[in-house]
């Protein structure tokens, strides 16, 4: 081998390693680029790391495409809980709405209370108050009436602290971790313990999550022919919880399929979590902890909404990943 | 101009008179490839233009991709159907398998009926017996050890009179209808009267059809920690009827869209049909009239399993389509 067979081969050999050394670059920046609004810390290097396992088919831990499901709590997952979950918002919106069509509201419990006192009212009208006013918000109207209450109060209410649209209180970090996951061949579903209905008309906009991939609580609907036209008609009748142990069970139901990532931030998704962890494979589980009393809330065991204490207490010993809002989110919001 | 030039004009002209003919000649014969199973009629055509005008963007029917939502019953419109439902066969066979385990079947109706007499031992066990045999059948373990049990059966049961497994004797002219509407942007869902577990494990094999793309009837689950594991266990408790008047409700808390194209193939449809064809905007309503005693079976107004009746007596007056068994479609089964 003279000098320049050896130059040339050295020039093969550093091109080559360069060249890997570039792909490696590439590929690790381009996965980072996709959650800029991520710290980096050991959130963020579990969901890289996941992601990645999963999505390579030469691995162990490779999953096929139809069988990436991933679940996403909402209230307090993807948007803002506090003061009060926004559906609350709503309800209370709503009967000060139609107040005027109930004269009668002015003296009746739970009503009396939420149109003197607004929210507060509804939080102390009991279990029983609460039905009831569900039933006079939500209910006695058509699928697309109801749509389009949800719609028109989406484009209208305000946050009491943020003064901006509830649709534009999401996290940013969390739509750049969904739109991550479908761009690595996850199917998103939102699985919630707010109302299916109230979600549905906003959340291909907002999350990208069209309404088929929504599960949450309902109630029940009837098939009429109103003036002879078919229609569906919710009726003031709960027909299914999606919270806490009901979680795994809407999964069942609607999805059919257990998912491999489950996200939450309360108590109420741990059993979703303990459900998806069950599986065999690799799994990834994970909660926000809202530990942000500046940009967004803290708040976590002693929580009146998203309360989180059992899954404090226990993610070190099951794997689950615990997301620290405060040091884990360089963004809370869009455009902030 | 002389003789050349008028040679050459006259030759660029016959191009493209023949090269536009060449192209639609090309486009429709395309079209009409995805659905060579069909025969040329009014309700191919009435499909191939439905396509057209809800893909055309610049139409006055055109639809966006995320709302072409089809649904389809399974039951008669997809498989067969006849001489009656393949999970009716399904929980007789599970009655043998398990009657050693129950010595007290041997004397104990409707089991005793079933063990002696098959399906027909069934059909005269009346409401409560079925839901004893359903319960005793479909319920009792968890999800994924029902799952196991269905894609067994599924594997080695054969339909009595074509010999072939029920997976096998689907409906080539559907397979390609569904692939057709996918290629066009449809999203294809599967809503039947039948269980939804007893669908989920083979539709995204047969169909392409994956399990959250599957609607039907149900029993309650409930989470569970078994063996300190959690775990899903099926409920001896209907949850669901999706049948009839159920089919738009089970349509509305699964997908939250109202279908643009719907397909049964009885009156068990009809609401479905109409709930369909109340929507804004183009729409398409079909059934199968099974007409075709030789190559699958006839049957319509007065058949026990799948009863079309008011459908034949409405259709014209609604624009329903009824698509003809023995007319439509070139071939019944896959390979056949």
């Amino acid at each position: 081998m003279n000098s320049s067979q050896i130059y040339t081969k050295r020039r093969y050999t550093l091109s080559l390693v360069f060249g890997i050394f570039a792909l490696f670059v590439c590929t690790v920046s381009y996965a980072e680029d996709l959650l800029p609004s991520w710290n980096d810390g050991a959130a963020k290097t579990a969901i890289l790391e996941f992601v990645a396992a999963v999505t390579d088919e030469n691995g162990k831990d490779y999953v096929e495409p139809s069988k990436r499901i991933a679940t996403f709590d909402n209230d307090g997952t993807l948007w803002v809980e506090q003061p009060i979950y926004s559906q609350i918002l709503f309800a209370v919106d709503r009967v000060k709405t139609l107040a005027p069509e109930h004269p009668e509201w002015k003296t009746k419990q739970p009503f009396k209370a939420v149109l003197e006192k607004g929210p507060e009212g509804l939080m102390v009208a009991g279990k029983k108050g609460v039905i009831e006013l569900l039933a006079a918000t939500h209910t006695g109207m058509t699928a697309e009436e109801f749509e389009e209450v949800v719609k028109q109060w989406t484009a209208t209410a305000k946050h009491p602290k943020f003064k901006r649209p509830y649709t534009q209180l999401v996290y940013q970090p969390q739509l750049e971790l969904m739109a991550y996951l479908r761009q690595s061949g996850f199917k998103v579903f939102i699985v919630s313990g707010g109302g299916i209905e109230f979600m549905r008309p906003w959340t291909e906009e907002v999350y990208g999550v069209p309404p088929e991939q929504v599960v949450g609580s309902s109630v029940k609907t009837e098939f009429q022919l109103k003036d002879g036209k078919p229609a569906l008609v919710r009726l003031p009748e709960i027909n299914f919880i999606d919270d806490k142990a009901g979680k795994p069970v809407g999964i069942y139901q609607h999805i059919g399929r257990r998912p491999i990532l489950a996200f939450g931030n309360s108590d109420s998704d741990m059993q979703m979590i303990q459900y998806t962890m069950a599986g065999e494979g690799r799994r990834l589980g994970l909660f926000v902890h809202h530990t942000d009393a500046d940009r967004e809330y803290a708040y976590d065991r002693k929580s009146h909404v998203g309360t989180l204490d059992k899954v404090l207490d226990q993610a070190g010993a099951k794997g689950w990943i615990v997301v620290d809002m405060k040091q884990d989110w360089k963004r809370i919001f869009p455009g902030k």
